[in-house]
């Protein structure tokens, strides 16, 4: 903990398998007007839309919907939120969906009162609110990004090809409230589920890689992935498991709310490479991590030893013994390689489309950060890609 | 995570060698009258003191001052203190100290327009406050109680022979804000350090010891122990190793600020054995802890052998290969012993005052609760306190 920090995290959470139960008693603390945001239409078929909207109904409420957030909201998609939740005069804003939904509600929150463009304000320029901002409320039916309790906001402009995300600074952007019902998680499919534990553990893994003090962040951010590995392994097999699939829930929201960053750099070098091969092939971001994990953290591996050589001692119980650094590290990742393979996650990016032909701009999509182990030069990149492929 | 929760806990933490420079930034929050609490007066020996008397009268506020609060704060000196903050129109309490600092200026906050008598109200009958209570900062001077994020108050009511501990269900109780600045605790004496250290520890032992589901807060908490334990071995030798007190610190936080004991219960014997210790021997609280552990955790370890054998790997890392569960467990806490042993901590209650004739007192004195691995029989008690001997 050598670095100097602020944490601040006032976002209430109800968890468990009754946890709907306190929307209404938090409704008591806003005024009548409810604006519902939802996605493609999920909710209707499983019954959580149902049952949200006979509490909402039942708290007197006048509710107005905003309906079809798509997985990554789009910024015409915000101006129409935006437009919805003027008109609603709305009082609170009802995300009930996964993080997208969740994302997409604190870009109209921060937007409704503002004057400027909200695109230019927030995504490009990086700017604070200076207006009234609107709270939000988090039901969550999906598991990874941590957007249930964290200030952070992903907006496509698809028009400029650009998709940027905002950790607004405030800790009033974060939800006022999130309800985590584990249950909600288990409709999701095969392929959803193992994409969304991959982006928690990436999550976890770039707050980790990086640093060279001892930091008590690392021993919880390894704590999580011991969790989620367990847990991981029990939902691969058996998606309707209750007990790992509500640890699953519990570490996405620590893995990325803040907690496991504090007082210490991060890397964030894999999400980057993740999200060009998204912009490119608009394959499933946390298949899009996974493909260019290994490859990546293969080569910085030599510039963080030590770290690694911990990884693979402490997350994956390596066996230390008459080996030098490399070799343990090394045993480390490719424990990593066996668990991922063994939850069928994608571990090339030409599976998720990307081909010699868009490998120059997926090269010249990745943004290269400087906190982590080794600071990527361009060939670095396209050699790191070209070893994903 | 088998458990339904709820977890919300607003605090706001500044923390590092720097983090001091946030007070006025809280302070433009509140009103002009503030009620600064402090204890015996060694923050005006090592400058504390005068650094926060200098930024209140820069921020313009009115100062009254609770002074000399004990290190297990007496109803009396609660009384007194009511007084002192209903007389200067407290718009703000702000601890100036350690856990009992801050558990004191939470009963003064929850008492202060409150007609009814705190002891009862608050220490009997466990009522929550029903009138306005006054928000509460706290500059943190010593590490290990975790009442710097949380809503527990202990009071003692000396002509009762009563120590009473509340947890407060109200996150308001909560301080606003927390000041943690690790060189603040490095003028501890050494046995003060190790106490504290031992505190910390045993809190995420009491919630860890318990319940039979795999759950991410038992991973977290065990990262906790291995930070601690790394890092109170580089404190033991070298107190004024910043990383390492750093560490402390915040492991301290996390210990006690509710996350690691959500949806699961918890154990709380060894308190429970050490506070009767206390209660009759007035010693240190964290060396109470001590002493009473290993033959309390040695009774109960065959009705959480599980538990106790993983304990033994993922904190203590013992090698399990060829080995009895038995023995796994029961060389996780010869080396929990050895640790122990190299801290310097009290290893019995003998050197703590007790005696053959205060044993029955004792004895007499220990609550038994029933989350844990084993409810204790009173025959039980007597005999752990007897090998504490």
């Amino acid at each position: 903990m050598l670095g100097n920090f602020s944490y601040c995290n006032p976002t209430k959470l109800y968890f468990g398998s009754n946890s709907l139960e306190n929307l209404s008693v938090e409704l008591e603390k806003y005024g009548d007007n409810v604006v519902l945001i939802y996605g493609g239409g999920s909710i209707k078929k499983n019954g959580i839309y149902d049952e949200v909207i006979n509490i909402l109904n039942k708290s007197g409420k006048k509710v107005a919907e905003i309906a079809g957030v798509m997985p990554n909201p789009t910024l015409e998609k915000l101006y129409e939120g935006i437009e919805i939740a003027r008109k609603a005069k709305a009082d609170l804003l009802l995300a009930v969906g996964g993080g997208s939904v969740c994302d997409y509600a604190k870009a109209v929150s921060v937007s409704v009162n503002c004057d400027e463009d909200p695109w230019e304000k927030y995504y490009l320029k990086f700017e604070e609110p200076t207006c009234e901002t609107l709270p939000v409320g988090c039901v969550l039916t999906m598991v990874g990004t941590g957007s249930e309790m964290n200030a952070g906001s992903v907006i496509t402009n698809r028009k400029e090809k650009l998709k940027i995300g905002h950790v607004f600074a405030d800790e009033k952007i974060m939800p006022r409230f999130s309800i985590l019902n584990p249950e909600y998680t288990m409709t999701l499919p095969h392929y959803q589920m193992v994409a969304g534990i991959y982006d928690i553990f990436n999550h976890i893994c770039e707050q980790y890689f990086s640093g060279e003090d001892d930091n008590t962040s690392d021993y919880i951010a390894e704590g999580l992935m011991r969790s989620l590995i367990v847990s991981s392994k029990i939902a691969n097999v058996d998606p309707k498991n209750y007990e790992a699939r509500s640890n699953i829930m519990w570490t996405a929201t620590w893995a990325l709310n803040t907690l496991i960053k504090m007082g210490k750099p991060g890397d964030w070098e894999v999400h980057m490479l993740g999200q060009a091969v998204g912009a490119v092939t608009d394959a499933t971001h946390g298949m899009t991590l996974a493909a260019v994990s290994l490859p990546y953290y293969r080569h910085i591996m030599p510039y963080g030893l030590q770290k690694f050589k911990r990884f693979a001692i402490n997350v994956w119980g390596v066996n230390s013994e008459d080996k030098t650094d490399e070799q343990v590290a090394n045993e480390g990742l490719c424990e990593m390689e066996k668990w991922m393979k063994e939850l069928g996650l994608a571990m090339n990016i030409s599976e998720l489309g990307a081909t010699n032909e868009n490998l120059k701009d997926i090269v010249k999509a990745t943004l290269i950060l400087e906190d982590g182990y080794k600071k990527l030069t361009v060939q670095e990149v396209e050699d790191i890609l070209k070893r994903s492929m």
